[in-house]
């Protein structure tokens, strides 16, 4: 067995970079739909969902957001089933609608949800398949990064499922103590965040996402 | 709001493939360790556990793997801490242990499991980390779907952890059906796999994979 050399171990590419700004840029330039999208669609990728709410906690979005979404409120994936096992077989991904389902979902999640409006919601998507489904994760976590979006980073849970039978000891997720309604979640009886910690932290975040907004749009 | 138009959400990347491409060629490269690896070190990535037993259910690995070590058991990666939510800064990336401490823990589970022996393991690593630790899931998919590797595909369930107090009602994974020893395990009261059942599956994965090899060895 050789020494260790961390260094012959560390991979850089200075070509992915670029890839990944065109993912974002292509992304960035898909059409916004409604929520759920109109169409039952087949394909699994990545998807992002705004809201423009103009009451409410979340009513700075409406200005950041009216003219061209362009600070999402989540960002999520839909991957082939058995994708981690690789026992998928290409056909029957790209006859999926894993994609569609997952918004509709979240569409669900939202209507339940006290103090949200689903017409106030929207979504872009990027369809990946063949060999590009393997940029999924990537494309995920780059437009996280990128946008910090508040589901995803401050209040955690908004794309939780039923934990199901026998695991309802776990405690209700920020989402939800913020947003109640969502019948599986009320069934949890761990120990929760305080709901007026979360909303104030909330509150937070959106002051300073538009500081940020204001100021981007003077310079 | 528009017309649902698919084509329009449909992202293709010729680059990609070359990118994911020049990365599987980088990590078949990199120098092999014993499990664990004998130096801590830091960083995420993406590593695969090779196995070069003589003897057992997974004797025919002795001959593919011990020349070059071409197929692994096992794929898997470590991510950042707080990956998901975008949380983690990238100091904190870089000091944390996550891809050592992965395959250590791996080298546990080895050393407990029946009809295992650590000394028949290896690994292989790729560190990625700043803006290449975006790519960790896609060269995680990349390698499991190129080689479909028996701990990813067919048994499943080494890479799991201790699913907790409260939730033993789950099964035992199917690798912990063939290879009985974690004690969390054994506390898992789900309806599990049928061992022999199982064993007959490994058999005949194991003798398609020798025969691949030998195909490929005489062209």
């Amino acid at each position: 067995m050789k020494k260790f050399e961390r260094e012959k171990h560390v991979y850089s590419s200075p070509d992915f970079e670029e890839i990944i700004k065109d993912t974002l840029r292509f992304f960035n330039g898909t059409p916004v739909h409604s929520v759920p999208v109109s169409e039952r669609f087949n394909g699994t990728g990545v998807y992002s969902i705004y809201c423009i709410s103009k009451k409410g906690i979340y009513r700075d979005f409406h200005k950041i957001n009216r003219t061209s979404f362009d600070m999402p409120i989540y960002v999520g994936k839909a991957v082939p089933k058995g994708w981690r096992q690789a026992r998928t077989a290409n056909s029957t991904i790209e006859s999926s609608f894993e994609l569609y389902n997952r918004i509709k979902e979240h569409g669900r999640s939202i209507s339940l949800g006290k103090g949200l409006e689903l017409s106030d919601f929207f979504c872009r998507f990027i369809i990946l398949e063949g060999k590009e489904s393997d940029l999924i994760g990537t494309v995920e976590a780059g437009l996280i990064r990128k946008y910090r979006s508040i589901w995803n980073t401050l209040i955690d849970g908004f794309g939780n499922h039923d934990p199901g039978k026998g695991r309802y000891e776990q405690a209700k997720s920020d989402w939800d103590v913020c947003h109640p309604g969502r019948l599986w979640a009320e069934k949890c009886q761990g120990a929760h965040s305080n709901k007026d910690d979360l909303l104030k932290k909330i509150e937070e975040f959106m002051t300073k996402l538009r500081g940020a907004h204001e100021r981007s749009n003077m310079s």
